[in-house]
């Protein structure tokens, strides 16, 4: 973790905030002292001599830009750090990598498709899509090959789903501190996927309803990465996607079809897509026996364990960042649950010992990022934040002390544990263990 | 309109399609007769000899591309002709223009920013978040300079929004036959917005309740653009907006702060916001008198007619598409209302004489596109297909002919009639009036 680190966030204090403690925390009154640059006018007067005025600002003065017709737009040139990031020393190639979303750096629940977290086993792909075939066969009434014209075709559905890698945070399994959110949870994204039911696919082919009790789902990269996939999980909320974010999917994202099974580790939904299966048994693949398998400490390991388990994390503020002032702060973060939809998220700034219940925002939606928010008023004293979900199945956020009492130490998978942040003396924030 | 037409969509059929009518329609049957290339297998028979097999595809055999570390992400080059466009002579400048969102070619609900619809009347200003104010003053207790430090440390909301031109579909007014969907509905587009709602800073400042009836809103950019809204609406939904689908406002969408004003004429969410006044009374500046007022056929204007009503559009099949085929397709598009939220969509694909109710992507939003998709078997024969929205109020999409019998056909602004695309014998489909 030699690299330098990537924007410390968008925590960046106002210069006056002289709140006395969180004890006294209204936020109106939070707010009323959270300005900069004010100017007392006398109540009621409108546009007066003690106007404060802005002057002209540079850019009215001069024609502005064409718009970019022909061209897909980009970012601001003032938002170009704002990027993924490979975790320096974690992988050999970057072919088989990572690149990590910068989850400090995003509003709301969706992320947008130029950051979304990339994990390859072969590279990325580019494939031709029409050249591009999905075969479907097995324990099938007719065996189908599907060009990306049939599928396009086909009724389609668009929903809001999240994706995790199921090494997210796996490096914290150790207590490795891992200097930011970015590393420490940046293998996660959410986005609205269009594509086909797998159900509607496999009905269109017949599958064998007594026989049938997976499928195989198969990439048509360099890596040919096959996984296994419940029939259960397949006939329920599979998608068959080609749409991310209301555009094709991107290359990084499987360009032109991947699977999507939702609230299953990201390694499930197969990228460049090209072959399903159906079988009467699990495949027992090299990315299901050594890799994405649990190491116990019994020597053991849990195959096909690929729910993403309830989790949270707060990414404001988040390690890297730095609160230059005590006051009124945002603290803002993810939820989510592979297994259903969030119903609470309680925030605590003493380490576990107090919580409180945030703000989500709404519509809380099933195996999705949900947004959560809660008021702060830093008093300037070391803090420990932290976040704790709990999902409609009434599963709670464990902490590390209770996953690794369990689990071991030697796992990279499932680590859904509560994150502590310690927000210093000083303003900055550091990824820490309580 | 002599520029070549975008890329016609989408919808491409699947080589058999042999259903005789939509008389017969059943999803099932039409599917199971909708795909290509299909080989038969012996029911229940596994991998077997007769596997219709797909060969090594040439992407499968060589190592992909590296992680897109420290690089925003790009679509595919395959999908380098899905871009915003010019209306050719439309406008005279680049500056003083418009680039359309190519709704034929989204899916779901989110528009990705590099496609959001842009309109500028002094060009794209290129603002510096560092060196940008907003200052709010005028019937205030203190007026008020924030910097975007200071905004972005306020609490903050994320909400999905529609922004639509009020011109959206005014050539259809004189009967002008734009022929894509792109050109005659594309002034239209749909985000997650994240900022800080507008009432929060009100309540910063201290406005005069009893004296407050209006705010000013006005841009950086050279244009200096400035519109009036009622102050319900400012102290109800309207957004100081800096987040844009999870990153960073776009230039083009007023980086680094605009304002948002749900479900109203996409002017009033003014771009690179500066200044809010607070005042007794509206302003009736330059584009609310001379532009966006509503030109009747007695010579007199409408003025201050913002809110987008109940609309929707196919947008496939859509203007330019071809179908090659007779067979199935799903009809879709987007519905929407500066209302409120979209009750209930009919499609007709007999000109109106009959409809059938749509489905509708849950969740259905309030002031957002909402997405509907229905059924279609297509027999090759002429078919003229609509579709028509009911929004929360019980309001319904008018003919037409309905608007012009009051409001004539010399306004630009706010036409929300039914759309019909003709589909004919050949698979073209054609912008119409019945």
């Amino acid at each position: 973790m030699t690299k330098s680190l990537p924007q410390a966030g968008r925590v960046i204090p106002a210069p006056e905030n002289v709140l006395p403690s969180e004890a006294m925390l209204s936020r109106r009154n939070a707010l009323k002292t959270l300005v900069g640059g004010s100017v007392g006018l006398a109540a009621g007067s409108a546009l007066a001599a003690t106007d404060p005025g802005l002057g002209i600002a540079p850019w009215a003065k001069v024609l502005g830009k064409p718009v970019a017709a022909d061209a897909y737009g980009m970012p601001s040139q003032f938002e170009k750090n704002i990027v993924r990031r490979e975790s320096p020393g974690l992988t050999r190639t970057s072919q088989s990598s990572v690149a990590f979303t910068p989850l400090q750096n995003l509003f709301g629940i969706i992320t947008p498709n130029g950051l979304h977290f990339e994990r390859h086993h072969g590279g990325r792909a580019e494939v031709d899509p029409y050249q591009h075939r999905l075969m479907v066969h097995g324990l099938v009434r007719e065996a189908k090959v599907f060009t990306m014209e049939d599928l396009l075709r086909l009724p389609s559905v668009s929903r809001i789903h999240f994706i995790e890698c199921g090494a997210n945070t796996g490096m914290n399994w150790a207590n490795v501190a891992v200097p930011t959110v970015q590393y420490s949870h940046g293998m996660l994204s959410c986005s609205e996927w269009t594509g086909v039911l797998l159900s509607t696919v496999l009905d269109a082919v017949g599958i064998d309803r007594k026989q049938a009790k997976f499928i195989l789902a198969e990439g048509a990269d360099a890596a040919g990465l096959t996984r296994t996939v419940p029939i259960e999980m397949a006939l329920d909320d599979v998608m068959l996607a080609y749409g991310q974010n209301g555009e094709m999917l991107r290359a990084e994202q499987g360009y032109p079809l991947r699977l999507l099974v939702p609230g299953v580790q990201g390694v499930s939904s197969v990228k460049w897509l090209q072959r399903i299966e159906v079988g009467d048994k699990p495949w027992h693949t090299r990315e299901e026996t050594l890799h994405y398998s649990d190491l116990m400490p019994d020597g053991l390991s849990r195959q096909f364990t690929g729910i993403q388990e309830c989790k949270s994390v707060i990414t404001s503020p988040s390690g890297g960042q730095k609160l230059l002032d005590k006051g009124y702060y945002q603290i803002s973060g993810f939820a989510w649950s592979g297994r259903g939809a969030i119903k609470r998220v309680d925030v605590s700034t003493d380490g576990g010992r107090n919580w409180r219940t945030a703000e989500l925002q709404t519509p809380v939606l099933t195996k999705a990022l949900t947004r959560f928010r809660a008021d702060f008023i830093w008093d300037g004293s070391p803090t420990l934040l932290q976040s704790r979900a709990m999902d409609d199945t009434g599963y709670v956020q464990p902490k590390i002390r209770q996953l690794r009492e369990v689990r071991g130490t030697r796992s990279i998978y499932h680590n859904n544990a509560i994150q502590t942040w310690l927000l210093d003396a000083n303003g900055e924030v550091h990824n820490v263990e309580v």
